[in-house]
């Protein structure tokens, strides 16, 4: 996408030097920074600390960062390490273990002297195919929006799944870019998405970057707009898609879904197939709900009055903080992937067609 | 309650002076501060800047701003004015209209030269009374909280309808202090409550003087905990409860009435009868839900560093922020109130037996 003029990707390869450059989100809404990573190191930590987030994003930089291991040391020892931490890094969502046992399983079965430039083309490769599904799904979620027949169409998001999560074009955001491109009048309710703000601090900053119409709320307040007719459907990403449709997504998800049912307002889930587990049911959690340190509960950064971004104590107390939770398939109106948008108890057989 | 040994309330008439001391709950948690409020224009700057919040409180507080405006002019004109100013403050909580509404209409048939000593006796007993419901309500809670079957007790609240919501005691939270008095093991999740996190400012600070257990979580976070199995029971305050059981509460609290039906949690609901309105119901919802100012979504306050109480802005956009939502009757277990725990659509029979 364009920022002032010039276009960006969220995480650019640089050519020739085996290192990559990110946005830093962590700055955003306040700075707009390029990082660049060149180690194993650099990329974990970029994870970690959420200068990278969002499934399809993280999945493209921790396949860079089996590349980078390689720059360094290209054993089978060196690749399944490096495979080890960052799958730990941030183990929700499945396009990262995707990615990286994708490519470790394939680097190990080569020599060690041509895994370093398979590693990195295959990871420039799946950031292109990223861009390229995350159109498809936009054109998938535009013919869904198409069937909402209002002048003005209201929709609800939660979290970041725009281009920010992603390479390019976002998944739950894509279809509203396309939606936007050719004309259609689009507003966004945009969850603040706490305790990372996500919403308020990235989903606003891209919608007003590419001038979308929104209105940042209290993730509190989705079920008041929905009472009060406010919102025409409601539309997230994924960070893992089970095989009978149940989607984990960044926590607080379920809390709009049950009340979209309730109001008969359909709930849309944009997600590529990478992020399809077949593995994954409502009755076989087989991943861990990361739990982020609760300090992100009660330490917020901002700007203070001379503009300067400073961090303040909310306040001090236990606190827990899981970072995804589970929504059932029957609240879901339709999985919107790059092969269009299907029904969620439609996974199972999309799956064992492969 | 007691606070580092001493024994306050939330407003506190100064004998002899016609003003009362109220605690500075926009300080809370980070200083601890009494204000003393003398003319009806303070009383309103303490309720429309949430000094003093809570359904009772606002109620209690608006009835010695009839007295203090009183006070310089008993005139009808004045005490009209002063009621008209005073339920325009915040518009939703019922107690605070019916408290006003009952005053005034008492003074108004009265000569003018007795009207500031029976509006100051009687909004001294309106406190009194307040005290005495809710340690009522506190033993019909504690009768409920008895029903569950476990050694340790998870009870999730939202928002803050501990003692500082009311002039002591507290609704939702005053079975939680009987129930500890008498040897439970209670447990309590405290939603942050944004954007105003009366949950993480206020009831953890409360639970924490109070030495009970508690864990602060995002907002987001609840749907996740009921289904993992960690709430037993949902226990809010209101705002104003209408004749069918409808529940008027703090913006959010409806996103937990649905996870709490949909995994089987009782949800209850503490409130006095003074928050009843026979007038209200889901089909005829006849007051207004307060908006307040968005930029309460973008600024936020806490200590800095070197500990100092500084605001950060979060954020810069369009933001809508209602501070309340409906919860239907079919949501709700048990409405609490001072003469016992009923089910909401007892209420209206209990009301037209008046």
């Amino acid at each position: 996408m364009e920022v002032e003029g010039k276009y960006y990707r969220t995480i650019e390869a640089i050519e020739g030097q085996f290192s990559v450059t990110i946005i830093d989100q962590t700055a955003l809404p306040f700075s707009f920074n390029l990082v660049r990573l060149s180690s194993l190191k650099d990329i974990i930590l970029a994870i970690t600390s959420m200068q990278v987030r969002g499934a399809p994003a993280i999945g493209v930089c921790a396949a860079f960062g089996i590349a980078l291991a390689c720059k360094v040391d290209a054993s089978n020892e060196s690749i399944n390490k490096a495979r080890d931490l960052l799958i730990k890094s941030r183990p929700t969502a499945v396009n990262l273990s995707w990615a990286v046992n994708q490519l470790s399983n394939k680097l190990l079965k080569m020599p060690e002297d041509s895994r370093l430039n398979t590693a990195w083309d295959w990871s420039k490769n799946l950031a292109e195919e990223d861009v390229l599904i995350n159109q498809r799904i936009g054109l998938a979620g535009l013919s869904i929006l198409n069937e909402i027949n209002k002048d003005k169409i209201n929709i609800l998001t939660h979290c970041n799944a725009g281009w920010l999560a992603t390479i390019d074009y976002g998944t739950a955001l894509s279809p509203i870019y396309k939606a936007v491109a050719i004309g259609m009048n689009i507003h966004v309710w945009v969850d603040e998405t706490r305790p990372r703000n996500q919403g308020m601090s990235l989903t606003a900053w891209e919608l007003k970057n590419a001038g979308i119409s929104h209105t940042v709320i209290a993730d509190n307040a989705g079920g008041l707009i929905m009472q009060k007719g406010l919102v025409d459907c409601v539309l997230v990403g994924a960070d893992r898609v089970g095989i009978d449709g149940t989607v984990c997504n960044k926590v607080g998800t379920y809390l709009k879904a049950l009340p979209a049912m309730e109001h008969k307002i359909p709930f849309y889930v944009a997600a590529p197939r990478s992020t399809f587990d077949k593995n994954f049911s409502m009755s076989n959690q087989c991943f861990e709900i990361e739990e982020r340190d609760p300090e992100e509960l009660f330490m917020m950064s901002g700007l203070n009055e001379n503009g300067e971004v400073k961090n303040i104590r909310l306040g001090e107390a236990n606190g827990y903080n899981p970072a995804f939770d589970i929504t059932p398939a029957k609240y879901i109106t339709r999985i919107i992937c790059e092969d269009g948008a299907i029904k969620p108890y439609d996974i199972r057989s999309l799956l064992s067609s492969e």
